[in-house]
Parts: structure tokens; sequence; C-alpha cells
């Protein structure tokens, strides 16, 4: 649909004649891009409160769910990320973005506990300061997908402490600074080591908006034991990804959807050799693992590809303008 | 689809089978309204997701945009009814729960602005306190569909002041209370009558979010001069609207698509006589009006007529549970 500059007359509008008139005066955005987006969001919107009849009640129990939500978001918590994570969102933003060639490591949820201050830290560091948490040696590479190890990757690793809580849940948080989470950067062999804790499931935070939704939907909020990787290079895609432990009692019921069965993984334990090449405690839980990374080029190549047959078997006549669809309109 | 009480193994979830895995674990939710609002939810969210291509930094404004309008909400400002007005979906919810048979008055959009602490008047009262206001004298009955005058509703009425604020948007507005709005009471022959300041255009607010987006959608924020109704007695359906006055600049153009040509009013002016029976000023603006309200059971019966017609239409088979569709399992 060519954008619609005239405005529209909006009078006598109904429950069937919204949806064409909001769109109508929507197109006069310049943007063709929030035009698409725009549209498609006010037709479904309006389809969904077609569709379920909507009531009063619910809609303003809904409007004001979503104030509680912003309410209780901070610089350390951000309750829309949680329940984009809890409605499977995340998982499928993640999917469509940064689609993952076979052999490539996949993909996993940031999750809303992320942050830009974690310290730099070179290979053997301990980003714990746990006492109570049972000593990790994690011992890892970064690989392109011809098994090339790749040099200067900036890897950001964050994980809870043995209580289950990120260190930004903790009062106190500005003043002791950043502790389970750390910057690294890969060797010239695409090696990068470091000392954290053994992973713990936790439930995510459920004192707010999103825990009662899930206690109403009889979901219990609990993650499998996992440690938060991401990885940062010019010319590669970013990788946002998650290992996850094997056996864990929520292994198959994430409440944010993230695991997959190439990102779990079984601890060993250190053994002498190993305690003494990397200065660790010989029978500490040791995880080893190869991560492949994907460059930025062949990423775009395949989330193209998938866009556009997605778009095609959706019978939608679109073209890419930087890797975004928006109408086709020649 | 009858609700699914053993959870699905959550594992491996991609673009194409996070929907369906998401719909099954939320079906272990024991409220079907709930169950069946959320996999509606659920299925448009991705569905958008999916036709758009959602980016990742889309992904994150949009939380983010989330947030604000969260966080700018406060007891006298609700950003999120506001995104509900611009978006046409208030409008749409008071079309899909207020249906109005011929000849009754229409409803038109609550906004934000409707707050619980106005004084009651009694008829004749003054509502306004501004000075700059020119004044309004408005003289209105309120009958049933069969034209007899209805005694002892309650009814909300506000305005903005003569500058195009509600009392809510200026400072000091909990020591100076509640101005430009009132709570009435229709006499014996359904009449109330009450002295105000006539209308004037105003921006919705445009200082936070909502105001943001429509500027970057290239569409203006006004909305046409008008005075806000609530109508509510037991036995009677919630009537909400609005009258506006014919010839404003904004009134095919309402930034939140209230307005109904029914709902467009003329001003006349006070005569003498009519100045004398009110105790007000000759020559001020004078407002004559008959709202016509629908019983609750019209309005529920009419209600469920045209949900049970349109769940039709779509295909879907549905039974009403207090009015509201679920499934129909059986």
């Amino acid at each position: 649909m060519a954008p619609q500059r005239e405005a529209p007359v909006l009078l006598d509008l109904t429950i069937d004649n919204i949806t064409p008139n909001t769109n109508r005066i929507n197109a006069q955005c310049d943007d063709p891009r929030l035009r698409y987006l725009m549209s498609r969001l006010v037709t479904h919107l309006h389809d969904f409160a077609r569709e379920t009849r909507l009531s009063t009640d619910e809609w303003m129990a809904a409007l004001n769910f979503l104030v509680g939500c912003g309410q209780i978001s901070s610089d350390v918590r951000h309750e829309f990320i949680l329940l984009s994570d809890i409605l499977g969102l995340s998982l499928l933003i993640d999917s469509i973005n940064h689609p993952k060639p076979p052999l490539s490591t996949e993909g996993s949820v940031l999750g809303p506990f992320h942050t830009h201050d974690a310290p730099v830290m070179p290979s053997g560091g301990d980003m714990s300061s746990d006492p109570e948490g049972e000593p990790l040696l994690c011992i890892c590479t970064v690989k392109d997908t011809h098994g090339k190890p790749i040099q200067g990757v900036q890897i950001d690793i964050w994980e809870t402490d043995s209580s289950g809580h990120y260190d930004v849940q903790h009062e106190g948080r500005d003043e002791k600074g950043p502790s389970e989470r750390c910057v690294m950067e890969s060797d010239a062999n695409g090696r990068f080591w470091f000392k954290g804790i053994k992973p713990v499931s936790y439930p995510i935070p459920h004192d707010g908006p999103v825990g009662k939704l899930l206690e109403r939907l009889g979901r219990h909020c609990w993650r499998p034991a996992h440690l938060h990787f991401m990885f940062r290079k010019e010319g590669l895609d970013n990788l946002i990804t998650a290992l996850y432990l094997r056996g864990d009692p929520y292994e198959t019921s994430d409440a944010v959807f993230g695991v997959k069965k190439s990102l779990v993984i079984h601890l060993d334990k250190v053994d002498k050799a190993t305690a003494e090449q990397y200065d660790a405690k010989e029978g500490a839980w040791l995880l080893k693992h190869d991560f492949v990374l994907v460059t930025q080029e062949d990423a775009d190549r395949l989330r193209d590809q998938n866009a556009t047959k997605a778009l095609e078997k959706l019978g939608l006549r679109m073209k890419l303008v930087d890797h975004l669809p928006i109408p086709d309109v020649d």
C-alpha cells in the first residue's frame, strides 16, 4: 500500500472500521519500516480485542499490569524483558535475528541481568566473590565455522551467586560493585579461561507483576542452572547464549524457554595436571566448551533468506531494506 | 482444545515451534478465560514478530518505550490509557462492551483524566473555578429508550480549564483540590443542569513516550473541544461519552478517535428568560442535550448477540460465560 498522505476523516468509528482508519492515519508516517510495524501492531491488537471481546475490566487490568511492569523496572531490573522472556517472545526474537548455520553454537535468551559495568578480567581470573559457591574452572575456545580460532573476541560472562541471585538483585550493589560477572578477551588461540562458581537453578524475580502472572497461569518461575555468555567482535554476528547443566530439575521446563540440547553440558572435575596448569583447585568443577561463531555476513545472508522464505509463505509482498522487511509498493 | 495439564518438554524451541509450546505451558492455567486470552495474546505477539522479522534493536526499543510509559504514569496520569487511546484500542473496547441500540446516546473514549474525587454538586452549581473561561450553562436530561425520564442517575462531568488542561495536569492539585469536574444526580424529571466553561481544543499530554510516538508517526496530538460525561445507575449500562463542539478545527481528526456525528453539538446563547430561570448570565453559552441510556439487560443482550455473530464469522467455536467468550470444548 502506498503511503497515504491525505488524512482520513475520523468520525463514527466502530468495531469494524476503527482498524483501517487507525492504519490510515498512521500511514502519514514518513518512515516505511515504522509504518509497517505500526500497521501490523494495530491490526493484531484490534484483532485480539475483537476475537476475545475483551471486557472493559480486562482492558483496564491489562493497562494497570503494564504500568506495574514499568514502575517496578529500574536501572538494574527490566520487568518488560522478563515479560517478553516468559511469553516466549525473547527466544523468538533471538531466533529470528541470529540464525545459526549447522555446527555453530546456538543462541539463548539474554535475560534481564546483563549489565555494562562488568570488570575486564584476564584469563585465569576469578569472577566470583562468593565463598559459599562451589569452585568452577571454565576452559573455553572461540572458533569460526571452519574450526579456526578467533582472537580478540570480547566475551561477557555472568551468573548468579550460590544463593541464585545476580549481584544487581542484592541491596548495596552500588557500593560493592559487580560480582559474578566479567568481560574477557580470547587469545591468539581463541582461548579464554576463568574461575567462577557452579551455577545453581534459581527463580526469576517473582515479586512483581510478571511473577503474579506466572502464578495465575499455574507455571513455576524457575530457570535451570546456567552460565550466560555474550560474544562480540567486529565482523562477527553477536552471539548471546548460555550453557546449561545436565540433570537440572528444570532442564526441560525453563520458565523462559532458553534451553537447547546443544547447550546442555556436563561438568567434570579438575584433575591434578589441570589444577597445576590453570592454578586451580584439584577436585573443583570443570567446564570445557568450544564456541563456534558465525560471521556477520553469513548471519545476514541466512537471516535474509529465512525472512524472504517466511514472508513468501505468509503471502506478503515485501522487500528487505537494511535486512528488515517493508511492503514492496512498486 | 481441552486444557492440557501435562507440561510440555521445552527444549530446542525455534521460530516455528515456540508459539504452540508457549501456549501449551500456559494451558496449565485453571481459568479458561485467562487461558483463552493468553493463547490469543501469545499467538498475535509471535505472529507480529514473525511477520515483521522484528529486529533485536526494535524489540529493545519497544520494551524501553513500555518502561517509559509505566514510569511517567502516576495517580493522575495513565500513559497506557493514552497509548490505548491513540492506537484506537480504547474506542474499540468501548464499542465492544457498550453497544448502543438505535436512538440511544453513543459512547466515546474515557480518556486518562477521569478521577474519583470530584465533588458532588446539586443542579445549578458551577464546576469551574477558572475566571478566564467563557461561561457555559448546560441543561440536560437523562431518559430511557422509551423516552421516560430516569431519576437518580449519577453523572460524572469533567472538562479542561480555559488553557486546555485538566486540574490534575497542574502543579499543586493536591492542595487546591478538584476543579472543572463534578458529580451530579438526575432529578425526578431526569434533569440535571450546571455551569461550566466553554470547552477548548487541547493537545493530549505529549511530553512523554506517547507524544514522541505521535510525532514520529507524523500525527498531531489534538483533541477537539469537548465535555466528558459518565452515567451510572444500577440496572443501566454505564454510559461513557462526550459532547463535541461543532466547527472545531480537530472535529474530524481527533487524536484519540472519539468523535461521533451524533455527539457533535451546537452551542446557543442564554436568553433573558433562561438566564433568570437558571440564575445564569444572559449571553453566556448554552448547551442543551438529552441523553438516552440503555438498560443493563438490553446492553448485555446486544453485546452477546454481537459477540456470537462476530465469533461465528471468525469461524471460532466459542461459548459465552458471564458474557465473555471461551473455547467450547464439549
